[in-house]
């Protein structure tokens, strides 16, 4: 399912290749987020310009609404969203910490109130996975306990122990039930918990390793922690890991961020960021963040970026900037579109880099331009 | 600049082209608006999928924001918006009436506060046209007054005086300043006013034609009247228009009407409608409008309409009702997309029909079907 294409030489960079029920994914990707089965004002088409190969979709908010009952009646999340390549759905746990309220963790679940209605609801680890069968996506998430950071070492050790039970039991449902996504098989990731403990981190992905699943995520990270820690939380995961797995670092993170982690291994990430502060006028150019509503902008005729897509580089940033201040739509689907050409770019760079080893200069020359125009 | 082709034996149904400075237009046609310099949701990518010949641009929102200087210097609206296919504009008199405050309308002009911030400003028949002539639209409209129904006989017939007037200042401001769209010439039209009075509409016609101008307007209707008066309206003002000149009346309507104001001799619509109502969730159907988040459509797999464009019509009503419901900026996209297809595809059909000389029966089949579901 997974294959390693290229390594770099100094560093621990990887291209890889993932080969899914809906077709193929070339690593390191990044993955845009279509959290309600869509992503963020994009059609399909746009996706596709973009050349996503791969999207997420969010378990807990399409379990809420419109219900997974109804997605899989109506064929699945693939036929639902009309997109036929792959999906990698998340378990629906973080969701549950992040928005629901009144959460009641115990071993069998957790119990609490959702976000939309307030009604009382438990989620279970095989309710995730039937939820995520429901979805037919190709990449099923274990469900898991993300802790807060900080945390204490005693919570850290007995989430740790309560994840892997659960990835026992997810992996029991998978056994028993078989999921399915489209025509092929539907494949599982296990989370590697553990915050900030090196030896928690060693353990939790050895437990995981030992449980056999398709690939890991570094699950934990970009939870408030301090950058360095973000880094650490792989380092200390990465070692215990499979080379001939795929391993995804979740939620995460700005470009400097997923150069640092590709650098140390990681072949997959998703973040909701690129959509989300487009929606805020912000959008990525190599010289680092702009704000689209700046002044500056008036009748600058210029794309966002020299590297822009032509689907927005047909587009001044005077003519954005106007669409922005007059709250048309436009706008917020021309910063989505950029930003997630921003990132997919830079994950197709890496890998260009990475296949002609000169990942390291690649990411050094990025980062030292996209962080300059800031620190003058 | 305008040649009928074909007329219908049985109305007063024609078919016609234009000629503009950035291309031809197919009559009878239908206008998307673009208030802002953008057609609520769409990219011009996908106005030129659904065909979209000529859109509108408000000169009222684009004199206050970005300003008619910004987008003159920087090439105008086309380039501004990117878009090279004909661009109307209108006059920023009906916005002046319809969003500003505190209104004096003087032989002058209009002073008003505008509904941005409240600053006073003033709009004048050359102003009008000085802004109109910045933007570099294909067509300008003439500044006048649109008088508010129902009004009294005293008010219809100083008012139509007054458009008068003000159509010979535009006239003069045009002669004397040649103002030009892209490579070509821009043209003018004027708008026959008179309210409901046959001998005032008569009255206004004969005026405005006797200065000669490139197509003349409807105006006056689509401002809370009756539907029969809107029909007069037009009855009473077409047989005093030139046969060789484009007749366009403003600001509607419903697709009943608009097929009932083609065979009545008119070519040109526009009408804010279609990207309104579908960001209320409303679309339209060859059997009638239906709203998206109706309970019935949570398990439908069909499309919009059997009519859709490939481009909404691989989404089924399921999931654009869950969209729609999910607060996602697709669904808003997908609906006025199609309901702006669902008009373009209107006028197509009636110009076939009238080409094949069967506009009435094609009439009278589209409305009785549209109209059944709602009378059963
Ligand atoms: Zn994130
Ligand atoms: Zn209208």
């Amino acid at each position: 399912m997974f294959e390693v294409l290229a390594r770099d030489p100094s560093c621990n960079a990887r291209r890889g290749r993932m080969e899914l029920a809906h077709g193929t994914v070339e690593t390191p990707i990044f993955m845009p987020v279509g959290t309600q089965g869509s992503v963020k004002t994009l059609h399909p088409d746009e996706l596709e310009l973009l050349g996503s190969q791969i999207i997420l979709g969010n378990t807990y908010h399409l379990w809420l609404r419109p219900g997974h009952e109804v997605i899989r009646d109506l064929g699945a999340l693939h036929k639902f969203a009309s997109w036929d390549r792959p999906i990698l759905t998340d378990s629906g746990g973080f969701q549950v910490w992040s928005l629901a309220k009144l959460r009641k963790i115990t071993d069998e679940g957790v119990r609490f109130q959702n976000h939309i209605d307030g009604s009382r609801m438990m989620l279970t680890p095989e309710l995730s996975m039937e939820i995520q069968a429901s979805l037919g996506s190709d990449i099923a998430m274990l469900f898991d306990e993300c802790p807060p950071y900080p945390c204490e070492r005693k919570y850290a050790e007995k989430s740790l122990d309560l994840t892997t039970r659960w990835a026992k039991r997810c992996k029991d449902w998978i056994e028993k039930n078989q999921p399915r996504s489209g025509e092929g098989i539907q494949r599982h990731f296990g989370i590697v918990q553990g915050s900030i403990w090196a030896d928690l981190r060693e353990k939790s992905a050895r437990e995981l390793v030992n449980l056999d699943f398709d690939g890991y995520a570094i699950g934990g990270v970009s939870v408030g922690e301090p950058e360095e820690e973000m880094m650490k939380a792989v380092e200390h995961s990465v070692p215990f890991l499979p080379e001939d797995k795929p391993r995804y670092a979740m939620g995460l993170g700005t470009p400097p961020q997923i150069l640092e982690m590709i650098g140390r291994g990681v072949d997959m990430f998703d973040c909701v960021m690129p959509t989300r502060v487009a929606r805020h006028g912000q959008a990525f150019t190599l010289d680092g963040p702009i704000h689209i509503k700046n002044l500056a902008y008036e009748r600058d005729e210029r794309p966002i970026c020299e590297s822009s897509h032509p689907h927005v580089a047909r587009f001044s940033r005077a003519y954005i900037r106007h669409l922005f201040r007059a709250g048309e739509i436009l706008a917020l689907r021309l910063l989505s579109f950029h930003n997630l050409h921003f990132f997919l770019r830079l994950t197709a760079n890496a890998r260009q880099a990475i296949s002609e080893g000169n990942f390291l200069e690649f990411k050094e020359s990025f980062i030292r331009r996209y962080t300059q125009a800031k620190s003058e």
